[in-house]
Order: C-alpha cells, then structure tokens, then sequence
C-alpha cells in the first residue's frame, strides 16, 4: 500500500502517476490538505480535494490543472449579475460538487465519507481522503494583515508578501480514519510527499496533531519528490513565499523543511549538482541517512506522471528492502 | 398604483402586461405567491417569484414560461453524475439566483427586501414583493399521502388525485410590507388577480390573515381574470385539481371561489354564454354587483398580453368610476 500526501495540481499530477503505476490502483491512498478549503456563497468548498478527484477520474481541466474539463460559467456570470460575489471561480459543472458536498456536510457526513463517495460515482479507481474531518484554515500573514487562504490566494492573487502562515483549527484536528490507519498499516509500503508547495499545501497536513510522530515513526519509507527545480516552482507562488520568508529557493531548502521525516528525497536532473549536499545535510535523526536519487521530475503528459510515479515507486522499494 | 396577484407563468404574463400598459411601470406591484417555495438542495428556491422576475426582465424561457432563456443545464448533469437530487430542474443561470437568495437570507435579510434587490439588478421596472416574508408552504393531501408542493408538482408530476390544499405556516404569516401598504394605499386604482391557478396560487396568498378582509374592504375595484377557459386551464394543473376536488371545471366555479372579493370578473370569449349567469350568481355581500366582461384572454404574444392587460385596466377605470 503507498500513501501520498498531496495539495492541488503537482500533487493529484503524481497521485494520478502513482494510480497508472501501482499494479493495483486500490493500493493507493492520497491524503489532501484541506487547509485551503473555505465557505463561500454557503457552500462548503474544498478546491485541493477536488483537483486531486477531478484528476485521478479524467476530469480536470488540463490547461489550468484544476477545475472540469469542458466547463461552462454560466452561474458565475448570472451571478455577477446579480451583484454576487464571482470573484472565486465557481464552474457550473463543479458547483454540483460543492453543492452535494455541502448538503451531505450539514446532513450529518463526514468529509472522508462525503469525498471517499463522490470519488468512487466519479469512478477513481483509487482512494482519496480529505487529512482531516475537522475544519482546518491556512491563513496568511501579510503586511495587510490576516488573509483567509483563499483571499491571498485568489482574490488577491497571492500578492501581498507572506510574513508568516497559520493552520487554525490544526491543533484541535484529528487525522481522517483513512490517514490514521494509513500511518499505522503494517502493509504500507512507502508514503510519497508529493511536489505540491511545502507551505502551503504540505505543512497543513503535518501540522495535525500525529503526523510528524507518525511519518517519524513508520515502518515504510517516506519519500518526497521536490517541488522546486532550478530554484524556480514549477507551479505556484512557493518560490515567492520562500523569498518573502527569507528562504533560499531551492530544492535544498525544501528537503531542510522536511528534515527528520523523510529517507528518500526526488531531485530534477536540474538540481543534480545539489545532491550530494542535500544527503548530507538534510538527514536528522531517526531516519538518517538521507538518500537522494535525481529524475526528470516536470511532468508534462500523462506518461510523465506515470514515469515519474514508477521511478519514485522504485526508489521506496530500494529503501525499503534496505 | 395597481395590485397584482400573482403565481406563476400565467400570472406572470399579465403582469408583464400591465408593465407595458401602465403609463408609468413603477406604478405596478406585483405580489407572488410563495406558497410553491423550497428548500432543496440546502437552497431556498422560489419558482413563482423567479418566473415573475425573469419573465419582468425579459429573460423567461419563452418555451416553457418558466427559468432563464438560453438556459444551460451543466450543474444538473454533474449533479446527476454524483447521485445528487436531480429531479428538480435547476439551470446553471438560475443557480445564481438561488444560491444569491440563500446566501441573503441567512445573512438575515428578508425576503422582501432579496427580492426587491434582486429584480432591481435585472432591470425590472415595476415592483415585486413575496406575499410575506414569513415562510408559508403549500401541502398537497393525496391518497399517497400529504405531500410538499414541489413533491407533488415537479416530482411527482401532478399525478396523485388531490384531496385537499392546505398551506402551511399561513396563520401566523404576516403580509409583506409592500403587500401591506398597497392594500391601505389611497393611491390604488385597482388589483387584478392574474389568471394563476386559483388553488395552487391565489389561494396561498388569500390564506394570509388579513388579505380577504382588505380585499373586501378596499376601496379600489377588484377584477379577476379566469385563467380557466372553455372548461379547460391554459397552463398547469387548475382542470384536474377541481375535478378531483368535485368542482365543475368552468369559470363560474373560478368566480364563485373569489366570491365576495370582486367587483370585476374578465372571462374569455369562449365563454360568453356564462357571463350572465356569473355576474348574477357570483355577486355577494358588499361587493355585490359582480360586473363581468368579455375579452380575448389567451397571451401568446407580448402584443396578446398589452392588449389584455390594457382592457383589464380600462374595466378597473371603469368600475372605479362608478
């Protein structure tokens, strides 16, 4: 069994990998952070959720990696009409997601429960779960202030220089079921941490109480694939963050973030002369050494994402039967 | 200032033209039944209410009289694909105006207040109101049981035999303050009540404590227009509602149920021969004499509803005059 721990694009980009490449799709559970979700208009919406199930059943959009494939905005516009707030963009085909979700939501349903059926009548073949049921909020210090996530994010456009992150609710969050059990199976195979942004997409899922203890811990591989190649991100403002933070952006800095929790580090061929630091200097604790293995990380197509998994799928395997 | 009654298409036709028969259409208030209204699908949804602004602001569906022109139904598909509720036929344009409304309403707006805005958005020129602002939903007592009027009437098709209507929530429900205020306004020149079911969609709003005693007791004319014809309805479910209610399906029986609340009553030329009998027979107390006149009531075309509308007013004029 493989576990990923993913955001929104990069991460449902190798979750969808990890799907192609595992003999049994099943095998493969994805974690999402659901520190970007948000109320909005009423609605519960939890946008890294949907990319990661809109991807792994062929429905994402792939010129903007999240949203449906083939989507109308005909709701947004009447909205906007009506003097609505359309700043957010709400497709007409994903508002039957939110809607659905929010309906199950109030009736009663977990988020596990809500997102494991809407995945399975979409067809994903493998499992997805939220990596919490408990409402968790990324939010954004900035010199403006306080951002609720999706206000920097959208809205703002991730303008104002980030200061400093929060995950409200974090503390008093339990991990899903899924994810819980997940850590403690003694039939997981690896966990992969997917090339998703380390602040914004990453650290919400290790700031729920158990994580970090649990990823320290476990049995199975930890291997993590970087999101940052050539010290630019691939997608995303994690490059701008790590700037506004004071950090170095580089796939160096990234394994640093991530020290003590991982065996095994994806590098892009780009970033091949910083290996041999990285396995030096990001290994700590418990789980050193570090091993640090170089791939052609950007995935473009499909079989991208399907060569990538299987490289990564490997290199676990490697450390495993170490 | 004129007053008119109103449920949906039918209802919504007429008022549209007294909008452009009146000199002046902000001179028209048009008060709605909200006895159809629903939660579903965690919204509040107002047919009659949105079949009278989008049919006032020139975006009805001329097809079906109901829901927004150029209407696309890609929310509904997806819903569809999710196991979601898709027996109500919800358009991606007209999503907007639910899920705006709700988001209104639980800021604690009233609905009168939504509505007006709302309209006001969509360039309607006269006024529309909701009956009241108090929730008041129309049950329908079948042999399958009593069920929500939506139930009945979409879902179920209008197939279960009616027993009997009741209308919940009317007792303790107060008027709009439009509503109100027009009914005590010196100003009003006449109500019309549109040619809307008279079980389904003007009795709701009669069901309101204080609508029949301002009726009978205001001093501008009150004129109907039968919305049965022939023996027959135009639209909807009128006919086979008062059979199985044991009703004779004409527009006498329409009169007799406004009796005491008319001082006009419009019937269409295919009835001529029982205009005498109902201006005899539907006369009662204070109101009495019951005029009735003779026009061409079906409105196919815009033309059809200014003409029918301007004969409406010139009859009110002249029963005012009297």
């Amino acid at each position: 069994m493989i576990l990923a721990l993913a955001g929104g694009v990069g991460g449902a980009k190798l979750a969808a990998g990890l799907e192609s490449a595992l003999d049994r799709p099943q095998d493969l559970l994805t974690v999402v952070n659901t520190g970007d979700d948000f109320e909005h208009l009423g609605l519960s919406i939890c946008p890294d959720l949907d990319t990661v199930m809109y991807t792994l059943s062929g429905r994402a959009n792939p010129e903007t990696g999240w949203g449906h494939a083939g989507e109308s905005w005909n709701f947004l516009e009447a909205l906007g009409a009506l003097g609505g707030e359309d700043w957010f963009r709400l497709g007409d085909r994903d508002l039957a997601t939110h809607v659905e979700r929010t309906r199950r939501l109030r009736a009663g349903e977990t988020l596990s429960r809500v997102t494991a059926d809407l995945a399975a009548r979409l067809g994903v073949p493998s499992r997805i779960a939220p990596m919490s049921d408990d409402p968790v909020r990324t939010v954004v210090e900035t010199p403006d202030g306080d951002l609720p996530f999706q206000e920097y994010f959208v809205r703002r456009r991730c303008e104002p220089a980030v200061r400093g992150l929060r995950f409200e609710g974090a503390p008093a969050a339990r991990m899903s079921a899924a994810f819980e059990a997940a850590l403690a199976d003694p039939g997981l195979d690896g966990v992969v941490v997917c090339p998703s942004n380390p602040y914004l997409s990453i650290d919400p899922i290790l700031a729920v109480p158990g994580v970090r203890a649990a990823l320290a811990g476990c049995a199975a591989p930890v291997v993590a694939v970087s999101p940052i190649v050539g010290g630019r991100a691939i997608k995303g403002p994690a490059a701008k963050i790590m700037e506004e933070l004071g950090v170095e952006v580089s796939a160096a800095a990234v394994a640093a973030r991530y020290r003590g929790l991982l065996d095994g580090f994806v590098l892009d061929e780009t970033d091949r002369p910083l290996a041999a630091a990285i396995g030096s200097e990001g290994a700590a604790g418990a789980r050193a050494p570090l091993r640090v293995t170089v791939e052609q990380t950007i995935m473009r197509t499909g079989e991208d994402r399907t060569r990538l998994a299987a490289q990564v799928l490997g290199f676990a395997r490697l450390l495993h039967d170490r």
